[in-house]
């Protein structure tokens, strides 16, 4: 007998956006654990906030998200944590922004415990179909292909694989905002580009790329097909 | 005065996948229009059934999945009737598979109402994402770009496409598996391939692509990054 792990996606931003799996599974966690950055509130427990109950044991994982390396380091320290409580016999809900296994960091925690313990992974609405919805475009049709791609990425990279792309969705823009307005300005597609930030949150914001000047680093460029 | 167009992702067909959001905008709709099969029942009303308030006016919409030409015809006879509702003051609410704005049908809607309506589009949990947990398995993560592709493309294009691309879900699988079988063998990302069938559903299957022998037009292939 061992507890079950939960990878539990509580979508993009808005309460109303967990889906009734994820509502239900968390309202009834013995133990949840969530990313937090070193400083300020977890963005995951804020949307899970009005579901997790009174008695829950809480574990938040500070998590160094734009350094990797150091990613593998913080869930070293947090597997024995969690595995003591499922070798108790107490399900562990982790709540993961977006979706789980859509650029989340819950992977880590299921290379170091898939096969040990049963686990259930819960989707979550994520961020191209937020901010498609906040835009109120379609992201992607009939025999049309989509990417998303990292704006981290190397500049001659990014050259090639926005080539090779037709809808898309640049994410990570943050300082990397220039490097892409002019990439896209060089291949002919800056016009159809839009910067969606905190979609599906009261302050989200929609605006044409071409004009923008800031984005923070969750912000999402979408990019029609041509 | 007119009413609100609201374009809402039921998910990928787990009535528990729907969003609260969802859920709530569902109960409370006088009208409510859905794509539907020209035989047999609606996926989308199915995944709802049990929210659908027993006054609403249903506007099934016989739509051809596969000929996109057709859909067009199709729109174009309903976006009157649905009109109709919102001029005299009633919400519809159109009920989509997985989300609305992502390869669904609802753009037909959208490019024929947006503008002369007030629409708002609630986005749902969306294939890739339910696949993934399906095989508990990542989808992509840290820098690595996503790509997902039809297997509708010519060979050619298809061949071209996932040469260039990381992680990938293939899309649209049904009678062109063996075609992407033999691409994927020929790039050496065959052993990396899963498919998976009506994930989040009871009779979901995972298993690996080299074995498969057949696969629904709505399966699934994600091929990890190597």
């Amino acid at each position: 007998m061992s507890g079950h792990l939960y990878g539990v996606g509580v979508g993009p931003g808005d309460p109303e956006l967990l889906t009734l799996k994820a509502a239900r599974i968390i309202a009834a966690a013995p133990v949840i654990a969530y990313p937090k950055p070193e400083l300020g509130p977890s963005m995951a427990r804020t949307i899970a906030a009005d579901l997790i109950a009174d008695t829950a044991v809480e574990i938040p994982m500070p998590t160094p998200y734009r350094a990797g390396e150091r990613a593998t380091e913080v869930y070293d320290r947090f597997e024995p944590v969690i595995s003591e409580h499922l070798e108790q016999d107490q399900d562990v809900v982790v709540l993961c922004e977006g979706d789980p296994l859509f650029y989340g960091s819950f992977l880590y925690l299921l290379e170091r415990l898939q096969g040990r313990f049963p686990v259930t992974v819960v989707p979550g609405v994520s961020a191209p179909q937020a901010c498609a919805a906040q835009a109120c475009r379609p992201l992607v049709w009939g025999d049309v292909s989509f990417s998303i791609i990292p704006c981290t990425l190397p500049e001659d990279i990014l050259r090639e694989k926005i080539t090779a792309s037709e809808s898309l969705g640049l994410i990570k823009v943050g300082r990397h905002l220039e490097k892409v307005k002019d990439l896209l300005s060089e291949l002919g597609r800056l016009d159809q580009a839009l910067l969606v930030s905190r979609a599906s949150q009261p302050e989200a914001t929609v605006e044409p790329l071409k004009t923008a000047e800031s984005a923070p680093y969750f912000a999402m460029i979408l990019v029609s097909a041509p």
